[in-house]
């Protein structure tokens, strides 16, 4: 974190905005990666901006079962944003990785058909990474779904361990880096963690 | 970007669930700093959390000026959000140094308040470093605030270049690192950037 000055500031503001006139309009791939707490948190500050500019926005969430104690699910529901949980809970915890498997499988083909419907803006993909790593879904089938998705449409896809691949494809990709979390000295908490 | 291992993911749950038993509920401070896109975003993806959790949420942004075409602005205007924009537009871009300087200290005045009311379960203090980097506003002045709030009222602070001292006070630190980002390709697009 090496401090910026306000000249550096200045210059760099100028150039990224000199930059973007010659830029083109296209619907992007971003993706919030690394092991800090901010991934899921982030797309969904990415949402409430989407929505705030009147898009159309669908959540699917690959890990999280359906709880409605969720903050983020009971915010969407209030504001007719549509969510998909995908997942059977903490899939890492589970005993039946057969079932994960299955349900990752049905998830992706819920995935597809959203991502082709071209009823939507921007679409989240939640905590996807996984079932990538795992090789529950190949690259190869997500990249051919991605490139045939309605122009415009902009994709975020979540979690650890971004492959490669996907973070070469992508247009934006975040690392948030974990430099300290208070999860071992306080409790989880309504509204911060859920 | 290491990759976790299935069992090492599993142990990681195991081991936060394990310290999260003897832990504390707390008004937490939260830090989202780094060279990234996403701090701000992120602080949003909060409120959007919290509000579903129906807790009371407020936004004090110190760089941005009041614009109606901002999605976080328009969307927390619909969901009855409270929010406060505090600067004269890009600050580093201004030419004059010593309005910047009153509207921050102006600003920290009513941040003051906000904090202090008693009014609020989550306040947003957002590019705040800013203020704290240039030392147009003190550390000291800040901690004491910080200190005097209401028990249980949670603050998120963003922007570059956190001071050390911010870093060693907040309950959770988190770093947006940039590891490619589309502006030098693509226009900045309405729900994505603003």
């Amino acid at each position: 974190m090496n401090e910026e000055t306000r000249a550096q500031q200045r210059e760099r503001y100028k150039e990224e905005l000199k930059q973007s006139k010659s830029a083109i309009k296209k619907g992007l791939v971003i993706v919030n990666t690394g092991n800090g707490k901010g991934k899921t948190t982030a797309a969904l500050g990415q949402v409430f901006r989407a929505w705030g500019q009147g898009m159309r926005v669908c959540i699917l969430q690959f890990i999280k079962a359906s709880t409605a104690n969720w903050g983020e699910e009971k915010a969407a529901h209030r504001l007719g944003i549509e969510v998909h949980p995908l997942g059977s809970g903490f899939t890492w915890l589970s005993k039946d990785i057969e079932k994960d498997k299955r349900l990752a499988r049905e998830g992706w083909e819920l995935c597809k058909q959203k991502i082709l419907s071209g009823a939507y803006d921007l679409i989240v993909l939640d905590e996807m990474t996984y079932v990538l790593t795992y090789g529950w879904i190949s690259w190869e089938e997500v990249r051919e779904i991605f490139d045939r998705r309605p122009e415009g449409l902009h994709l975020i896809v979540t979690g650890r361990d971004a492959p490669p691949e996907l973070i070469d494809y992508a247009d934006t990709v975040s690392e948030v880096r974990e430099v300290k979390h208070h999860y071992l000295k306080v409790k989880s908490q309504k509204g911060i963690e859920f």
